[in-house]
């Protein structure tokens, strides 16, 4: 493979320190990296290189393993960065990177835009005018990819004026999980899911990602963000089109990213009516978390006394198409939740006659529960007899636990993500046709809250709104014990 | 419930001692037997009732649980006890089991003749003689239900002349065991299934019974038995109902045996050419048994010296009705196998087109594995991610282990049916038109074996035949670890 060097804009930010610098020194270290691999990290601050490197040390020793840390493989790893001290807004700071990427020789180059979407545009338009760009560069975007359909199109159109579709790597970071990969070998390597996965066989299906923790000081970034934009428009959505896809002629990137954006454009558009009748939003009051009060949404710093930006959404969606028509789909997530748990639960359809003398509703319980985190795994539950002289059947779950049944080591996402940006594999990176479609559908949405009153309060460590439980039944966080 | 009266004819045989009296014994003590409830034995031994007591206590020290057994239980317990010396064959002994019968006032009788096959007619006609069967007595009938389809239709044709059918209760104890009725709740609790339960969904059913036994003392028996009359033509058959059979109206016991009926004339007929390319018949040589030396089949005591008496059966039969053309059922069961197993094996199909880039069968692996025994468990195959930068898919098991799963104890299958027998269900009892289906479709195979040379020898402690294995491939009993 042709050497490349990845240029990290935001290279001394959070998500740099916590992520991206552990998983390339985890994918260095494993000897995924090419020889001939730079790795340049650009930011305002006055780093030297050698403070920069002391700085990515540290991150080092705090966000990779104990294990995995050791002197031999940091000097190496070390020797593969630099630092760039660059404001992103200053045309001229772009020959600071220029100088230095001119020294490396000529690899390809991966700039990963680890900085808010605000700038993803004049960064590119910065590096074409500085002549840093060509056919064989990539840009990869974090989320969030615009904060509306507007922003998005506006991104999508500026930044595909100087990257072709495929050089751009819109990055989300819940594709590169060992369990959402797993979705595809599921669906797709399973002969006996193929008869069942469809409206016949399923009767809804309900996706949760639920997190424990609060904004956590990313406070004015999430109040104008909420759960919907943070969540649902890029995690939830994505794993929605996995689960909803049609079989695709391959797993090659546009196979699988011409079904996901069939999928999104299936969705069923809500209108006034059915985000009151379909959707709930909920905002955290102060509650307790593992027995220690915590405070409530409107508490956190840098939070508008009156904000009503919601920390918790549940909707429920359905396909206009002809393999999930009427099949309803139940998104939810959420902060300050109960539990930390990102699970998908498919209810299968129940026997159409009980033999049993029982209601068929007590033949209810096919399902299988597909646990993305924190523990991996996989449960099947059937029906079976209940011991004793009379046929009672009674739900039992069959169960995998990836941990023990996989004891390789897995892919942190970041780790597993990297790989693909620079071996050039683009199935698990949202394409832009899929991005507009997301936010086309999600605007409306956005839009009709805002002529409603405040998101519904639930207290931080319950199970979210009350409401939120009617609309999505178990499909709703507080199943995950069922 | 109306006091009944359970006479045992070969009451202190074998099965009486290490089964029935037992099974009974547990019933009492969990409470299950009313307290008019009596038992008597008869024998031909010249016992006394006490001698007769202290033979049964024996029996109930050795085969039932040691912390089951306790005095205060065998003091009650042996209140209902009474023994009758008869010879089945003299009509003036009957006279002693009338009186001891009319002591007891009126009760519904139950004759349960675990006595050989040649009895029954005699031990019916001279019950009916003396005046002992009424509209509310029942005959429970021990296997071999006859030899052949002759003596099959004439026992049926006999006790019918003096039993009415729903009198009638022909016991196979495999359909007591709580694993099997489990497959009832499997296959009819579980909406999933139904889509899958077909030929559009099933590529082969494997049904194995694996025996580490050899014919143990039992060799005039086995001689002129053979396994295909001793397994397949009852369990084997029964188990192929229940998982074939069309979903029932309920699980009363015509709904179930009309079901059961219409599979085994489903059967595909064996003509000579079928029963040389779809079977396999095996006789052990000497061999292996946990690491010791075992005889032979020609060996064993009371064996002819030239016997072609089978002691392995592999079949590959078909049903010929709309839910299972052309999908292969494979029956195997044997004695002296290395290892003890009964277990149902049904791999589903494979996907139609795989998305990885890899062969098709390279995704086939979707089975659903049904342990009956030793340790009832159910596991079923699913394709999923290795762990790793490739979609490598592999199969892993989810699992299910009754044992875990239920701590309640299980009922043994003789204590359920003898209850079943007292209650008057008949669900799990094979009705005369059954076993007559049944003898139709087994006679032509045994008839065509007679045709053909000796049997394979395969050695104990062996996988069986090399034959078996060409032609049930996987199904086979050696595929249990897969």
């Amino acid at each position: 493979m042709k050497a490349q060097v990845l240029v990290i804009f935001g290279g001394t930010g959070d998500l740099a320190m916590r992520k991206l610098l552990p998983a390339l020194y985890q994918n260095h270290r494993e000897g995924a990296l090419a020889d001939g691999m730079r790795i340049v990290g650009v930011g305002r601050e006055g780093f030297d290189r050698n403070a920069y490197l002391a700085k990515v040390c540290d991150a080092l020793r705090q966000f990779v393993p104990v294990d995995d840390f050791d002197d031999a493989h940091w000097a190496i790893f070390s020797s593969r960065l630099d630092f760039v001290q660059l404001d992103a807004l200053i045309s001229s700071d772009y020959e600071r990177l220029a100088d230095t990427l001119r020294v490396q020789g000529r690899p390809a180059r991966i700039f990963y835009l680890a900085t808010p979407s605000e700038l993803f545009i004049p960064i590119c338009a910065e590096l074409n005018r500085a002549g840093l760009v060509s056919v064989t560069s990539k840009v990869v975007l974090e989320k969030p990819l615009g904060h509306d359909l507007i922003s998005a199109r506006h991104i999508n159109r500026e930044v595909g004026t100087i990257f072709s579709e495929n050089q751009i790597y819109r990055i989300d970071h819940y594709l590169g999980k060992e369990t959402v990969q797993n979705l595809f070998a599921l669906r797709f390597g399973n002969g006996l899911f193929e008869r069942l996965w469809n409206r016949d066989g399923i009767r809804d299906v309900q996706i949760t990602i639920a997190e424990q923790v609060g904004v956590e000081g990313r406070g004015a970034f999430y109040e104008r963000t909420g759960a919907m934009r943070d969540m649902v428009q890029n995690h939830l959505l994505q794993l929605l089109c996995i689960l909803a896809m049609e079989p695709p002629l391959s797993l090659e990137a546009d196979a699988v990213r011409d079904e996901n954006l069939k999928v999104l454009r299936s969705l069923k558009p809500l209108g006034r009516d059915e985000v009151v009748r379909q959707t709930v939003r909920g905002q955290y009051t102060a509650g307790q978390m593992h027995g220690a009060p915590v405070a409530g949404y409107l508490d956190e710093p840098d939070i508008h006394t009156d904000s009503r930006t919601e920390t918790f959404v549940a909707l429920k969606v359905e396909l206009n198409n002809w393999r999930w028509a009427g099949v309803p789909f139940c998104l939810c997530t959420g902060k300050r939740l109960q539990s930390r748990v990102a699970e998908i639960v498919v209810n299968f359809r129940d026997v159409p006659h009980s033999v049993f003398g029982v209601p068929a509703t007590d033949t209810r319980g096919n399902r299988l529960v597909i646990r993305l985190q924190p523990d991996e795994s996989l449960k099947l539950y059937l029906m079976t007899k209940a011991p004793g002289d009379e046929m009672t059947v009674r739900p039992v779950s069959l169960n995998l636990e990836f941990a023990t049944a996989f004891s390789t080591s897995r892919r942190d996402a970041y780790e597993r993500l990297l790989l693909d940006v620079i071996r050039g594999r683009l199935t698990l990176f949202m394409r832009g046709d899929e991005l507009d479609a997301a936010w086309q559908w999600i605007d409306p949405v956005i839009q009709a809250w805002h002529e409603q009153d405040h998101p519904e309060p639930y207290a931080a460590g319950s199970a979210g709104p009350d409401a939120a439980l009617a609309l999505v039944g178990q499909g709703h966080v507080a199943s995950c014990d069922a």
